[in-house]
């Protein structure tokens, strides 16, 4: 069954057990699922009203992104706990021989290189969640006005967290040039988003 | 239905439709109830390990306080829908006669009210969840390091959040001891949340 799938308190229940999987990654995503929905509500409380009408093609630009971006960070909820899935699966590979022991060192470093790359690839799903999020202030709903900061909370969270979960998977990754690239570009992203993050927080902190 | 019994994929897909409930409240209170959660793990991947036998008492304590948290962070995101949901049924209210006016208005203000007091109740779980999770620092399984991290950030962003919606909210209130009272305690609170989450996710940082 997918995590999607379960309800709410069943999510946040198996999150709480011992299970080591979902963890911190897929509660990252869901973070950011519900910042791009809170962007998307913003949208439709806006979209159609008289007082919005000289932003209405902007907030359909913003409500279409949204929706493919709810779309996809949903889908990372599942996608990270399957990438760490597959490297506890290497747990289990016989290491008896020389060649089982190779083969299963090989194993471990494909699949931790899959386990950093899913938070990697949320990361830029939710640094443009951020920029979408930003093109919403001053052109939305004032009374949704504490719901778009929300948005932009739960967004940081997901991308600091997601970052936490590159970090700790590039520590074990021998590849010297894969953490150089994922650790430079992934400084980037974090910069990038948290300063968008912290600038709607402070517009919205004007507002409210 | 209640929100926590609606599936993962369902609760946001609401949250991201044009009603106006559930809305940052709720999302801030999922979000720390994440995080909570994940404290609840860590304890859970460290409480009978040979390696931290030392710190098995304390542990066993941030576990039972991280159980009954969650729950708590689990009951507010139904809970915060609740007090919106009785500021929208105001407006229902007839306001043909005069008495019907002064009767809509004291209803308003009083729901305005419980708008504001059920995230700044949540403003309290989540600064105690954060003195919670701090204490799992440097005492908990270091492979579930970067959980700790993201359920400091899960619980900060909820607080943030929450702030926000108490803000909101006071924004329309007209009894000035209670907006400063609430103003006052909230700041208190939230600038003690933040140092404790920021504390939290700086020494992540510096073990994963």
């Amino acid at each position: 069954m997918k995590l999607v799938e379960l309800t709410v308190k069943g999510f946040v229940d198996v999150l709480g057990s011992d299970a080591p999987a979902p963890g911190g990654g897929s509660a990252a995503a869901l973070a950011a699922a519900m910042g791009i929905s809170l962007t998307k509500m913003v949208c439709e409380l806006t979209i159609g009203k008289k007082k919005y009408a000289e932003f209405e093609e902007d907030m359909k630009l913003v409500f279409d992104e949204s929706k493919a971006l709810q779309k996809h960070l949903l889908d990372a909820i599942d996608e990270d706990t399957e990438a760490f899935n597959a490297v506890s699966a290497v747990f289990d590979m016989p290491k008896e021989t020389d060649n089982e022991k190779a083969a299963r060192r090989a194993a471990m470093q494909t699949a931790l290189q899959g386990a950093a790359e899913s938070p990697f690839h949320m990361m830029k799903l939710m640094v443009n969640a951020l920029e979408i999020t930003k093109r919403a202030i001053g052109k939305s709903n004032t009374n949704a006005a504490s719901d778009l900061g929300v948005a932009a909370l739960n967004l940081k969270a997901g991308l600091q967290g997601a970052w936490l979960n590159v970090l700790i998977n590039l520590s074990s990754i021998k590849d010297a040039e894969f953490v150089a690239q994922h650790r430079e570009e992934g400084e980037t992203l974090l910069a990038k988003g948290c300063a968008l993050a912290d600038e709607i927080y402070e517009e919205i902190l004007k507002v409210v």
